[in-house]
This record gives structure tokens, sequence and C-alpha cells, in this order.
């Protein structure tokens, strides 16, 4: 995964997820590989983070038959929305989701692209969590580990098919 | 295809796709229909507008194992850009695509979840022709008829599922 120096600000080495998606054996094995390291933890729904998020759990949505619930920025979603907040990586943040999107007991695996400081993810569980569901898993991509994005989400399942970055 | 009325402005009705993503048969099926529409204009890659244009195209570069270039709001791209402006129904819009995403003479089929006014769409033409490329078809799950965004791609092959809405 390249990474691009001071993007979007000085010294943030951001990971540039295009070239994998313009190689389709590499993007279809990038999913694979996250459905198979899902199925250890059983879900009914997948929470997709905006926009990023959407490029895996759509493909994941459709290859498993399961319903996906995007996870969206302020103001985007159209019909009532449980509202979380987080301290982003460059300013604050707010993500929505429809409060009819998760019934009590729903098993939801949120997916984004890159777990950094967790914050997100972070605030994707709390939407879940606020609406009744309980979180199957954590999933992205990759993990920028020294961002100890992991911390953040203690006590439940984080997969990424990359770690180390 | 439910409609909301008045959002994300008074006087807007918006088409809400949260309802075909919870079922998974029904979002199975609309990528079904995208891909069996597009078999007809043949493309050497799929361009995907930011963020609703990923929840259909990521699916469908996964099935066909075709190359997924983002179209993403400004800023968001992290390597040398093109940019295209247009005159959105709320705001202004600037979208990018990486210059290196297309080559001379891809066929690139641009995928989008709404053609509203066709101002998106016809920046996306613009982006793929700007480098080089050739549009293969604008598709999109639904059409809003009333808009006339197809008079704004007169001449580009417009797919829809949902054309009378």
């Amino acid at each position: 995964m390249p990474i691009v120096p001071d993007f979007p600000e000085p010294g943030v080495g951001f990971r540039d997820i295009t070239p994998l998606l313009a190689a389709p054996d590499a993007f279809r094995a990038s999913v694979d590989r996250l459905l198979e390291a899902c199925a250890a933890h059983p879900y009914d729904a997948i929470a997709a983070f905006d926009a990023r998020g959407f490029l895996w759990a759509a493909p994941l949505a459709d290859r498993t038959g399961t319903p996906l619930i995007p996870i969206r920025k302020a103001g985007k979603l159209p019909r009532e929305a449980a509202i979380e907040t987080y301290r982003g990586e460059y300013a604050e943040v707010r993500v929505e989701m429809h409060k009819d999107a998760v019934r009590k007991g729903d098993r939801v695996l949120l997916v984004d692209d890159v777990i950094a400081t967790g914050e997100s993810m972070a605030a994707g569980v709390r939407l879940v969590e606020g609406l009744g569901g309980t979180v199957a898993a954590c999933a992205a991509l990759l993990e920028i580990a020294a961002l100890s994005g992991r911390d953040r989400l203690d006590g439940y399942p984080v997969v990424s098919l990359l770690g180390k970055l």
C-alpha cells in the first residue's frame, strides 16, 4: 500500500488505496480475505463507513447477502438518525446512522478501509450499541498499528488484513 | 424507492436508497440488473462517484474483475488529480480523479446511484475525456426524469434501472 507523504497535512503519511482498486485481482483478493477473516465473527448486518468503507462493505454485502447499513457524514441521511461525534485526525467529525437501521440484538460487522486512531470505528461501535445492536467485529483492510487504534476498541474483535503498516 | 420530502432543503424530494441496501435480495438484484444493462456497453474500467456511487460500483468491479476508479469530492485524493467543478442542486461541487487513473483509449463506465440534473455525471464525462479515455456509458440505479439529466448527457449512452421516478 503506497504511502503518500504530507497528505492531507504536513507530517501525515496517507495510505493510498487507489492502486489496490485499480488492480482487480488484488481488490478481489482483499474482499476474499476480509470475508474469510470475518467468518469467525457471525454478523446479521454490515455497517459501512462513508466513503471508503463502502468500497469493501458493498462487495461483502453482495457476496454474503447481508443487509448493508451506511454510516454517513453529517447531514447526508434523509431520515431520523442517531448521531455520534469524535475527534478525527484532522478535525471534529459527526457521523450518523438511521435509527431504524439496527434492530435490537442485531450483530453488526463494522467495515472501514483503514483503522488509524480508532476514533471513527469507536463512534461506529457507539452508534450500533446505542440502537440496541451488538458489535460482531471491527474490520478494516489495514491498521496503522503505530496509532494504537486497537486500544480504543478494547474488548471488541478487530479484523485487519494488513496490520503492521 | 421511498421519497423523503423536503430533504436536504425545502421543496426537494430525496430518493432514499437505504431501504434497498437493507434488503439483500433487492440490493443483489439491483447489481444483477446494472450488470446486465451495462453489458451492451463494453468497458475497461469503472469510475465511481463518491460516496453512494461506490455502493454499486464496487460490487460491479468485484463481480466483473474490472479496475475501479474513485471520483472523489475535493481534497480527498492524495496524488495529482484532474479537477472539474459543476453547479450541484444545492451548491458548487468540485470533483477529482487521479491523473494516472485513466489510460488513453480506456473505455470507462461511470456509475452513480442517482442521475438528477446530470451535472455530476457530466463532470465525470469531462474528467474521463480530459484524461484521454472514452465514456462507455453513464449508469445509475435511478434517474429523476423530471430533472432532464439525460439532456446534459446528450450523445452518451445512459443506463438507469428506474427511469420514471
